[in-house]
Order: C-alpha cells, then sequence, then structure tokens
C-alpha cells in the first residue's frame, strides 16, 4: 500500500515542496529511510544526517528547512510541528498493518446475561464480564480478560489480553490498556492493633473506584488502585507507561505522563500537564502543581507548588569513586563542623 | 441499610456519648462526612476539622474527644484506636457493598480430577486447577486464575483474576492474593560457565517452594519467586502491596509490611513487624532485624540488627540547585582535600 | 532416585576422591545437607562449615580441596568451576522433580486454523493462539497464556501462565518467559501538539517487533515493549529477572544479565556479557559498551562505553544521620563557597 504526498498534504496539511505525485509506503528514521518512504526531521541531532539520507521526502519545519545550504531534489513537506505530523501519518499508515478487530464474539467467552453489549464489539477468547457490565460502541477485547461486575467501558476502548479491571471501574472513551494491567485493585490500607492478636493489621475495605478518564492509555502490568471511601482519578488524556504503581485516592490531572516504572503513593495529587520521569517515586499525601516536570529516577517528598523541573538523581559513576564520595557523605556534618571550626580560628588569626 | 450506634457499640464496643438510635449508614472522612455518615478522627492534622463536619457522629480517642471545646450536640463513639475500630465499621458496611460469591464451580474452568474441592468453594470461570491442588474451606478465585499442581491453598482465600500459583504453592488461611500476582516463580539463579559456548549461564533449577502464612495480603502484580533447595517464606500477617518483587529464598518475618514497588533481593531475611517504605531496594544475604523502618525510597546494602528508622532517599530539589550540588558531590573527595590542605595551612599560621 | 557418584563423574566429568558407589539422592548446601545428599563450596564463605557438615559428598575446587586440613573420609568430586557443575546435576534431579509436560493440546485451548502447531507441543487450558503462528517443536504453554498472530515460537520454548505474546513477537529457541511477562507491549510514543485540543498526545503507532533471541530466561511480571518502526532486540543467552520494564527499540546484547525491578528507557543499547543490578534505572538514547556491571539501584544517565563497575546509590543510614547530611548536601555550593572564602582569606594571611 503506498500513497501519494499530494494525497497525505490533503488529509494532514502542510506544505508541498516538490513533486506531488511521489509515493511513499512507510515511515523511516533519516539514516535508514529507502527512496520509497518518507522521513521527519524532529531533533535537531538527526539534521546533519540529511544530506545522506535516502528518505524519498522529509516532513520538516520551515525554520529547518531554510537552514538546509543547496537543497537536493527530493520532496519536503513543511510543517509546523514535524514530529506530530510524522505521528499522524504513521497513524495512517498502521491502520492497515494493524490486526483487525471485526464485530465479533467468541464463543469461549463468559459474558454475564445482564451485561449491555452493543452489536459493534469484538469480545476474543476467554474473557470474562461479569453482571452489570457496560460496554460502549466498538470496544476491542483481546484474549483472557477480566471485567468486574458494574464496570462501565465507553466506546472505542481497546483491552490487550490479561487485562484486569475490578468491579465499578470506569473507563473513558478511547482508552487503550495494555496486557497486564490491573485497574481497581485495592488499595493498601491497614489500621495497626497490635492489642488482638490474629488481627494486628485490621483491613480497611477499598470501597472507592478507579475512574479513567477519556484518551486515557495505560501501560502494560501498571496497577492502579481504586479508592478507599473516595475515588482513585486519571483525568483525561494522560498517558501511563509500563510497570507504574498508583496508589488509591491518587488523583493525576489531565494530559500528565508518567514514564515506566514509577511509583505514586496513595492520597497524592499530580497536576494537569506534568511530566513524571521513569522510576520516580512520589511520597502520599501530596501535591504537585501544574505543568512540574520530575527527571527519572527522583523521589519526591513534599509537596511542588509550581511549574519547573524537579530532581533528585546521581548518575552512575566509577564504583572506587563512588564509594570515596559516599564515605564522605556518610560525614559530610563532620566535614560541616571541621570548616566552622576553621572559619572561627581564622577570624581569630585575622583579629591578631 | 443502615444500622444504629446502639448496635455498632453492641458489636465492637467502646463508649457512647450522645444519642444511641441514630441510624448511619456509611463512614466517610470528616470533611466529607453528610448527617447520616459516621465519621472518624485518627489523625491529628484533622481535629480542626470537626466543628464544621456534618457527620452525624464521629468516633474518637478519649483523649482527643477532652481537647474539643464546647462539645456541639452530635453523636460519638469514644475508643482506644479509632483508625482499628472505624477499619471494622468499614469491614461491616463493605461486607454489603462487595460482591457476592455464592458457592459454585463456573462450568468453564479446568480442575484436574485429583484436586480436592469442597463444596462451600467458589471457582470463576477459565480457572485452572492442576493435578493435586488441594482447595480448602470457602476459598473464592475470581476468573482466569492458574493454580499449578500439587498448591495447597487454605480455608478463606480469595484469589483474584490472572493470578498465577506455580506448582507447589502454600497459601495460608484467610491470604488475600490480588490480580495479575505471580507466586512460585523461578527465583534468579544461573551458575556461569563461559568455557562452555552456547551455555553461558547455566540454569540452577529451582525446586524449593514458595510458602505464604496465613492472613497474609498481595498486591496487584506483585512476584514472590520460590525458593532454589530451601523455600521462600513470607510468614503470617504479612501486608504486600502491588508491584514488589520478592526473590528466591527469601523470609520476610510475620506482621511486616512492604509498600510497592519495592524489590527484596535473593536469601535476605526481614524480621518481624518491620515497616518497608515503597521502591525501597533491598540487597541479597543481608539480614534485617525485627521493628526496623525503611523510609520509601532507601536502599538497604548491608544487613540492620536493631529497630530503628533507616534512610537513604534525596528529597527532588529545583533541577539547576540540584545539578550544581551534583557536581560538588562528584568531587567531594576533592573538597574534603582542600579541606586538608587548609587546615594544615592554618596550623602553621597558628604556629608562627 | 538416587544416583551413584561414579555415575555422575560418568555424566559430567571431574575427578572422584573416595568412594564412587555411593548413593545420592539429591543436593544441599553444606549446613543441612544429609548423608545421602550432595553438596558443593564455590563460596568461601562456606569454607569453615565443611568439617561439620554430613553431606555425603562435596563437589570443590582443587585449591579448595588442597586447603582442608586432615580430610575426614567423605567422598568428593573435584571440578573446575564446582558451581557450574552443582547447577547440571541439579538440573539432572529437576528433571525428575519437575512437573511433566506430554505433548497434548487442551481442548479448551483456542487456536486458529492457520496457526502451525507440531505434534510434539503441549498446550494448556484457554491459552488462545491467534492467526499464523507458529510454534516450534516441544513448545510447551501452561494455561491462560496469549499469543498474538504472526508470532513465531521457536523449539523447546516453556511459557508460564497468564503471560502475553503481542502480534508478531519472535521468541527463539529454549526460552524460558514467566507467569504475567508481556513481550511486544506499545511503546511509549507520543508527539505533543497542543494546538488541536483533545489531541494533546498524539499517538505513535509502534510497528516495529520484540525479538527474543536463543536461551532467554524472562522473568515474571516483566515488560518487553515492541519497537516504534525498528525492533526491540534481546540477543541470545540474556537472563532478565521478574518485573523488569525494557523501553521500545532497546537492544541487550548477548549472555547479559539483568536482575529485578530494573528499567531501561527507549532506544538504550547495552553490550555483551553486562551485569545490571536490580532495580536500576538506565535513561533512553545511551549506549553502555561490553562487560559493564552496574551495581543495584543506581541511574545510569549517560553512556559508558567501557568495562568496569559503576555505582551510584548510598545505603541506608539511621534517619537521623542521613537528615543531617541530607541537610548539608542540600546546600553543598553554600559549603564550597564558603571553603573559597576562607581559602582565599587564608592566603592573604600568608602573604602579609
Amino acid at each position: 500500500m503506498s500513497v501519494t504526498l499530494d494525497e497525505i498534504i490533503a488529509r494532514f496539511g502542510g506544505k508541498l515542496i516538490g513533486e506531488g505525485t511521489i509515493e511513499v509506503d512507510g515511515l523511516a528514521p533519516i539514516d535508514s529511510a529507502t527512496m520509497s518512504q518518507l522521513s521527519f526531521l524532529s531533533n535537531p541531532l538527526y539534521f546533519a544526517q540529511i544530506p545522506n539520507s535516502r528518505a524519498g521526502a522529509i516532513i520538516i519545519s520551515h525554520a529547518d528547512f531554510d537552514k538546509i545550504v543547496g537543497h537536493d531534489n527530493r520532496s519536503w513537506i513543511i510543517a509546523s510541528n514535524p514530529y506530530a505530523y510524522f505521528a499522524r501519518v504513521a497513524q495512517m499508515f498502521s491502520e492497515i498493518l494493524q490486526p483487525i478487530f471485526l464485530p465479533k464474539i467468541h464463543p469461549s467467552a463468559v459474558i454475564d446475561a445482564s451485561a449491555v453489549i452493543p452489536t459493534t464489539v469484538s469480545i476474543g477468547p476467554n474473557t470474562v464480564i461479569e453482571a452489570n457490565v457496560r460496554l460502549g460502541q466498538r470496544v476491542r477485547i483481546l484474549g483472557n480478560v477480566f471485567i468486574g461486575q458494574g464496570s462501565n467501558i465507553d466506546d472505542d476502548v481497546l483491552l490487550y489480553p490479561n487485562c484486569t479491571l475490578y468491579h465499578s471501574t470506569v473507563i473513558g472513551a478511547r482508552c487503550i490498556i495494555h496486557a497486564g494491567a490491573v485497574i481497581g485493585s485495592d488499595g493498601f490500607g491497614f489500621a495497626p492493633d497490635f492489642t488482638v492478636t490474629g488481627k494486628e493489621w485490621i483491613k480497611i475495605p477499598q470501597v472507592g473506584r478507579a475512574l479513567i478518564g477519556d484518551d486515557v492509555e495505560i501501560g502494560a502490568s501498571t496497577s492502579i488502585d481504586r479508592g478507599t471511601m473516595a475515588d482513585t482519578v486519571i483525568e483525561k488524556g494522560c498517558k501511563i507507561d509500563n510497570q507504574v504503581q498508583i496508589g488509591h485516592n491518587v488523583r493525576i490531572g489531565a494530559y500528565t505522563v508518567i514514564a515506566g516504572c514509577t511509583g505514586i503513593a496513595g492520597s497524592s495529587t499530580i497536576g494537569r500537564y506534568c511530566m513524571i520521569g521513569g522510576a520516580v517515586g512520589v511520597a502520599g499525601h501530596i501535591t504537585i502543581g501544574d505543568r512540574v516536570i520530575v527527571t527519572g529516577k527522583s523521589s519526591v517528598s513534599k509537596s511542588i507548588s509550581g511549574p519547573g523541573i524537579f530532581t533528585s538523581m546521581f548518575p552512575a559513576m566509577p564504583n572506587a569513586d563512588w564509594n570515596k564520595n559516599a564515605a564522605i557523605m556518610r560525614n559530610l556534618h563532620k566535614m560541616r563542623d571541621r570548616l566552622r571550626r576553621l572559619e572561627a580560628t581564622v577570624k581569630k588569626l585575622q583579629d591578631k
């Protein structure tokens, strides 16, 4: 399957420079694209690769296009946001490559008679749909998925295999939930009572829900707990990577993205348009404002009000060097005390 | 469904102040409770919210009750441990809200003829129960669960969907295992032998078991490896959050709690009544004594004998400030050397 | 089942000292082995336990054997690599203990008619095998596994329950994939475009594949994303522990081992024979050379060319001590500035 640059421009806009009748059959990075492929420049690091690229055409910003000295005779698509433009064209190509979901219900699926199932949905083998579940139009469910009773799945949701939605979970339209993800599991709440032997930790029932807004993507093996009394809420447009853990009663603001292996402890609130790096830890009961960036591997233990970039990660060093510094670090207060004493001594010497 | 305060007192104890005939139909935090709800004060932070709370009644300690100036005419339940009291009342209410498990075996479950299955159990769709598995009374299994051969599940265990128990796993009474958890997977053990090409890492068979004591709760997507030769043991009453990884031959002492995303490497022993925070890393082959608290995101690389609180986490700072400090940290030994030289110089000046 | 030392020597080599007709029925550590068991010394820490060990025979290196003063009359197997020797003997014993996989296909498995399924495979209950999947000889699949369309599983692969392979995944010969693992999930790729409301993050289709080489083991709940345009590649002989996250377009070189809870961000390349500790974070778009060791809990944010050991982990300290140092750390640049001023002052005093 191939399309002409004219067809791409007609669908996604942008300005063509060169031949509109050129056909492309896919997308590829600048350094590996072939003559029949379309490429894109979004990262200035790759600017220097353009002259040697074999790409049939390149999506580029106006500013970058103007920087090129001596344009070769390939074709160009000038776009204000080349990366987003690339993403849209890639979506077009992938519609052909992706597995097809015809509306059908596999006979091995176990669906409670009370569930509301439109005729447009696709339900894979061994899926379990409990009582009073409501599926929207064109919901696509692969195999071995479990949807607990009373859950509500909005239109065009895509559920990958072996994911689990506990009872009363709400999933917004167009969400994508990857394999092994768990939504609506019990939060980690126990009241200590060491006066009663055998009941040292009393389980606090988790009767809130997990509410996932529209256009949220949730990665493989990510877990999102239900709320204790109120709900856990992931607002619309959030993108959450693999292996992320989100505790009970957390609220994540719209369009926030969270990279893999990050953990957000219970009852914390994260603002809108935040970018939380990978393997970050956010303590419980704190608030992070809008447009906060937390870089990978950092720890947030106190509330952060405003926008800004926050960090607490040390990069790895050769082990021997690290250990030398770490040993000093263990006694940093002694070093400060020595400095203080020295300052006092020098003061006296000066005063002499 | 609602109950009177008198009924609650009759069941859970405590002392009533006010109207015993008042009916409550649920629990809620102090700031959001309505007149028909019961609230509780366990965190002194919320003490100031009491006068404005609309809660019909509040569970409170004697000491906190005495601190209130000018008691309004709401009702009170005086309890020695208001949080545990709240948890018990919440459990009573949640028994009505929780999905019901009638004893029945879904016809799609695949159960080996040799398995021992009492008539009181509930087994959901697409569950696989292999040979020689033994289920206790009132075990409840949701859909798509896998129980490997020879496993022994004690009374009143609750297994959520898509969890996996490898062969020979032992689960104590009243355990709760959440969705996607994996118990009894192979430990990470390989003998290096780079003399034989193609067999560089020789797998060490993992023939021990994973033994889970009574009243343990295991979170979503948590994995607990089986032992290599001896067993991996989680003692009674432990509570383990989501996304926790516990390596082979680890022993966790009774009533220890472990928050999400923490990893415990192989052959380490953790004592009783410990509290391990989220995203903590515990190295292999070490021992942590009883009643040790490790705060979130810390790393434990050496044994810790006694009780106490242990930490190695830096909180995130504005990125520019952090980088300035981190650059100095990289050369902390140079700073110490400068201090030493300065001390020597000042000494000479003094001696002049 | 028991075997004589002569039989073991005949199969695995090594030199016997003592009685070859002694029978052993299993393996155990030096301190717990019984007279009918074979033990091994690979860690010098346990050398001192030898005189008191009840083990019927011990696998030991020539050098360690020579260190023993006054050999007792037990038997010994002298091996150049006692740990690897132990692993091989353990594999022999475990073949008897492991669950047996007879070639058979459970009737509840849902297998597309276009899939290629040799007669030697074993497929457990509720497994889903989509169109155009190709299984090799003697592939063993436990229950509730999902294999997406067009995937290719080579000979002797073992898939544990509830694992998920997305479409077009390639698994090399003799791989072992543990429960709950997810291979080939979408990478975390979104193009920001905040000019179009409701489409703030445009999903970049992930049309590459996940390619897993021969003899790779992948732990429970580990996730490996497919590539965006090119493929994610795990080369032969890698061993990956539980709860590891590997992003799109990552390449891991042959024989590298990665311990639990580690995350590797997208487009990074890790060399051959590396050892990556537990809970390590590797940033995206960097390169780590061959034979690099990264110790547990460290963060790698820049490329590392050569072999060596790299670290950035602080061990936990008593909380009060840590906080004192951490407070100084927050203002380390001020301490450096004080040192500078003091150096200048002392210089002036010297010059007087």
